[in-house]
């Protein structure tokens, strides 16, 4: 049956993490919902493209020039914390622990998918270096084959400069069990152990 | 931080089944979408209240006065089957084992919720049995106990007919385990039991 129903069904199937089910429970509960909202609804999805763009220092997204954390006065603009994309920077932010600025590569080198450096923020990013009183730099990629990688390209084009490099502990989650860790967690976790 | 992307977050954590990190996530992938694909999901979003109406014979969703079901030839008309939601429909649809038409109640009596009889589409299920030649009506609502309140509900008006009124057999799930089942279904699986 092709009718505008089905049709919001398959649109929204196509999201990630919607499988058919949902997108028909969701598109019955559009149906039932008032129009303002969903009218709403329709208008942010269509803006987000035009609203959003990458902040001009960090890459992250904004609807301004800068962003609220590259154009705060709050943020120490010493400290770098490297990133994937800009879903990490609002998780970041979440933990409220980090008072620095961002930087957005917007991906990990990944010859295997063709991404190459210069497909990245790098260049960017050593600009910035060279243009700021960068002294410390947190590289916080995801640890797996990809984030490391590019971790580690990251560290040997900036060495030599006198900044501090950092990355992410790696280790147990909080409130794990050892029971349930995987070997390659546990044995992060050993050779990076502490002194208490 | 209000921008147009947590905006959108804030819209999609208010459909069913979707939490804020789901949302997060259609978020971010919407915006990065092409932007063909938000505008069609965005139009078909806004239009499903206009395009979208009640069939006037059995209260299924259409875009015509009457919909393809009611209005097919190939379809037995002395068959209905009562449903709640015009989603049972379709559901029932794809079993492919039904080959009558549809009345959707749209609800089930719930007094409880101030859902009484005369604010489901009864009346209009009566006026339909007796300006037609209904031979069989399958009840074909929830097992539970407004699903069984209302098939009794319609059962009681509707006897003295010479109409046979029949319901959804109720017992184990195919495919399940006995260890697994709640008592109530085993006690119903028991006293509907069937001759081999």
């Amino acid at each position: 049956m092709k009718n505008p129903l089905s049709e919001l069904i398959n649109e929204l199937s196509k999201l990630p993490g919607i499988g058919r089910k949902s997108a028909s429970k969701i598109s019955y509960h559009i149906y039932r919902s008032d129009e303002a909202y969903n009218k709403r609804l329709s208008e942010v999805i269509c803006e987000i493209k035009q609203k959003i763009r990458l902040c001009k220092m960090c890459f992250c997204l904004t609807e301004k020039e800068i962003c609220e954390i590259c154009d705060s006065g709050l943020r120490d603009k010493n400290i770098l914390c490297v990133v994937k994309e800009p879903e990490d920077v609002f998780l970041i932010e979440k933990t409220r622990e980090f008072h620095g600025i961002y930087h957005v590569l917007h991906g990990l080198i990944s010859p295997i998918d063709g991404i190459n450096p210069a497909d990245l923020k790098i260049d960017e990013l050593l600009k910035k270096v060279e243009n700021n009183t960068v002294t410390e730099i947190i590289i916080a990629l995801n640890p797996n084959i990809k984030g490391d990688a590019t971790s580690l390209y990251i560290s040997s084009i900036l060495k030599n400069r006198n900044i501090k490099i950092t990355r992410l502990a790696s280790g147990l989650p909080f409130g794990s069990d050892l029971e349930y860790i995987d070997d390659l967690t546990l044995k992060m976790a050993l050779t990076e152990r502490r002194e208490m």
